[in-house]
């Protein structure tokens, strides 16, 4: 464990030196909506990755913005997948910054910049213990695969094809991800897997036109009202899932889920309070955190028929339409799922067609997955308390693609304060979390070296179902 | 009835000077909802009902264009209320017609001008039937209100006010209106009311703001759950309304009025051609007719929530709206209607409110009325056999307020072509139709004044309930 105190002590002396790296590293716009900086960020990072590690790096093209991809020299011992973006979200509204979003600033404590938190900190923190372990001790304490992607901020549409290209050069133990925000109390957090997710629309359509609700009205069938019943048809009044066949195979959560989720704090009244809400949704006898991580839901994203403008308009609306997406929890698969709302509407709903939309797999590595206690033990070495295990997150990443893809147990390991403004004007990192995100790194890649190479990293129950 | 004969035998030596003076009215344009030519077109209608009738004239402001009201020279006898309007359509798209809108052109036995058939042709050739009546006996066979607006085709919206300001001057026994078309086959119809009308909106809200729906999905509530399920309680999967109360006295059809239903002939099958149906709404066994005079129906005329563009967006509508119609019928009245509404909502629908519209009440002139027989009398004679009896209009008309305010019965009797295409480019009026209605009218007036003052023209039956 020394080892360890010699690598905080070094990165302590370094600190200072290693927020003007970040700062540097945020100047460079890396916007992937806009193509705005992106061939030059992609060769920074590329250049710290075989300047500071000693990495053998490719950029490696895809349809979109290339990955950038660095192999650790070889050591005995188990490979770590470390993923992280190196775009951003657009600035926009530049007016609403206190300062500007490529000119970094320091103000109270935290570190004012588009990318500060999502994602360029977080992966630069890796980066930056990494180096410092190379530089304490000669050599990492394992292997390491850096890959680094430019279109997280715009869906990561290239991300699975090319895991599937290269599963070959990616082969590792498991997969680390830092991004996100710790728990809003600052206490670290490894989640450990994530909804999954299918879109599909509804298209109602009963006439070739509009017609007048007087002199057809009774006559001539409402694509609102099939469209209506259709949906009605998918969730009763109490919020379950009536589509016939959508629920088989849901598993439920394991016992450490169970537990976790049982402790996992939440401030259900500050959730209410910022959202406005006066109730949750249905079912209301819901444990809060069953709500996001074991059970799934059906989303109506939007609805649209008819005339709903200003004023009013007598007419039988001939066409309707319901943007709709199902999270998917542990047991469920979108094909399958698809093929249910497929039959249900053929079934129940005249005049109403389903189309499929993007579907993602559920995301689940076990919570009693054997590099889990590594990870518990680096995080409590490098910040002095336990984490937090969140079994399931409600959103869906696209890094659910390491586990369905390559079969890794991933895990999310985020070093954000919860109150990083990502996505929005004046997004900020804490100094301290940039600090201790630096610390946890280097723990990990230590903790995970000690552990050796876990004899099968892959159990069977934390495949794709 | 030779003193039909010889009125008959005066507009037909009159007939070429009659289509010459409807092109002269005609080419005035007299576009209410543009204000064009408003002021001259009510001047040149009162010139009419004085000159040719020598109708005591008023043209009477109200908040919006004056109405005309003409007084014939009292006789012992029933009086008419005769109602029109000189207000028309907008011709746009002006390119799509073929010859101008206000420059009347004759073409294949039509007349074609924005007017000719809504509703210029229509009253004039009450007047001029008046005039002929007039110079054939030297006086009227009845006494005759003539009123004229010129917000029709904007919804008349000063029509109700005007009738209740103006009832003392409107004391009469029965209102006839021509408007709108014959029946298809070109026989002549008596349409004894119409149903009612009721808007309104829901408004479902449950949050705040919209949120993500992975991140929030299963605890915030969907504001188009909330309302796709209000609207679910309201109207079952077989079209049968299920807002509570809401169908308490209505009221069936009377004897006369369902043998006139059942016999109403209707093309089924040109209905779907024409709306591209492959099949009719729910119920679906319910009779053709029936669905448009003795059932109310309850549309949704749009929806819409959340985000329905282009692409998807992952997101919780926090609000979502829904604009409905009801179509009264017999026993169904607005202000109870709208109260069933308000129990059920606030019953039934969490997070949803119920927003009141505008409301017009069912007119219900009873089929065996006394006028009925005089009318009927006078379309034999004026067109060689019976008019068809259609007991109820599906669409909802303005002048529903003359049974509804002065509490007489109306008779809607309509002298246009089924293809008058009003409201559209190439409106017209063909030739044979507009000749037709002078006759008809000319033997409406002379069938009612030989009827004599009716003793009990409005029972209580044909009151509003």
């Amino acid at each position: 464990m020394s080892d360890l105190d010699d690598v905080f002590a070094r990165l302590d002396e370094r600190f200072e030196a290693h927020l003007e790296l970040l700062i540097d590293y945020l100047r460079q716009p890396s916007i992937s909506a806009q193509n705005v900086g992106m061939g030059e960020a992609a060769r920074l990072a590329a250049g710290h990755l075989v300047d500071r590690l000693g990495m053998e790096v490719e950029l490696i093209p895809t349809a979109g913005y290339p990955m950038v991809l660095g192999k650790s020299p070889r050591v005995d011992g188990p490979t770590v997948l470390v993923y992280g973006h190196y775009d951003v979200q657009p600035p926009e509204p530049v007016e609403a910054w206190t300062s500007p979003p490529f000119s970094p600033q320091v103000r109270d404590g935290r570190l004012y910049a588009r990318g500060a938190g999502d994602n360029k900190g977080q992966h630069f923190a890796h980066i930056l213990a990494l180096e410092a372990l190379r530089e304490t001790h000669g050599r990492l304490p394992c292997n390491v695969l850096f890959l680094l992607e430019g279109e997280e901020e715009v869906g990561s549409p290239n991300l699975r094809p090319f895991l599937k290209t290269h599963a070959d050069a990616l082969g590792a133990d498991l997969v680390v991800i830092s991004d996100g925000p710790l728990h809003e109390s600052g206490a670290s957090v490894i989640c450990f897997g994530n909804r999954g997710f299918l879109s599909f629309e509804l298209h109602a359509k009963t006439a070739r036109r509009d017609a007048h609700s007087g002199l057809f009205g009774g006559v001539m069938p409402n694509a609102a009202w099939a469209l209506v019943h259709a949906l009605a048809s998918m969730r009763d009044r109490d919020g379950r899932l009536t589509v016939e066949g959508l629920l088989d195979g849901v598993e439920p959560p394991a016992p450490a889920e169970r537990a976790a989720a049982d402790i996992f704090p939440v401030d259900v009244e500050a959730v209410q309070r910022e959202l406005g809400l006066t109730h949750l949704d249905q079912p209301k006898d819901r444990p809060f955190a069953d709500r996001l991580m074991f059970h799934p839901t059906l989303t109506i994203n939007g609805i649209s028929g008819g005339y709903a403008g200003r004023g009013s308009k007598a007419v039988i609306p001939a066409q309707a339409i319901a943007k709709c997406d199902i999270r998917l929890v542990a047991g469920m698969e979108p094909e399958h799922v698809f093929a249910c709302l497929e039959r249900h509407v053929a079934r129940h709903a005249e005049d109403v067609e389903v189309v499929r939309g993007q579907g993602t797999p559920v995301a689940r590595t076990p919570l009693d997955h054997p590099w889990a206690g590594a990870l518990r033990e680096a995080i409590v070495r490098a910040r002095g308390a336990e984490p937090l295990l969140q079994p399931m997150l409600g959103a869906t990443l696209p890094t659910a693609a390491f586990q369905s893809v390559l079969g890794l147990p991933t895990f999310l390991v985020p070093f954000a304060n919860a109150d990083e403004a990502n996505h929005a004007p004046d997004e900020n990192l804490k100094i301290a979390c940039f600090r201790d995100g630096i610390r946890t790194a280097a723990a990990i890649y230590v903790s995970i070296g000690a552990a050796g190479r876990v004899p099968d990293p892959v159990p069977q129950a934390s495949r794709q179902v």
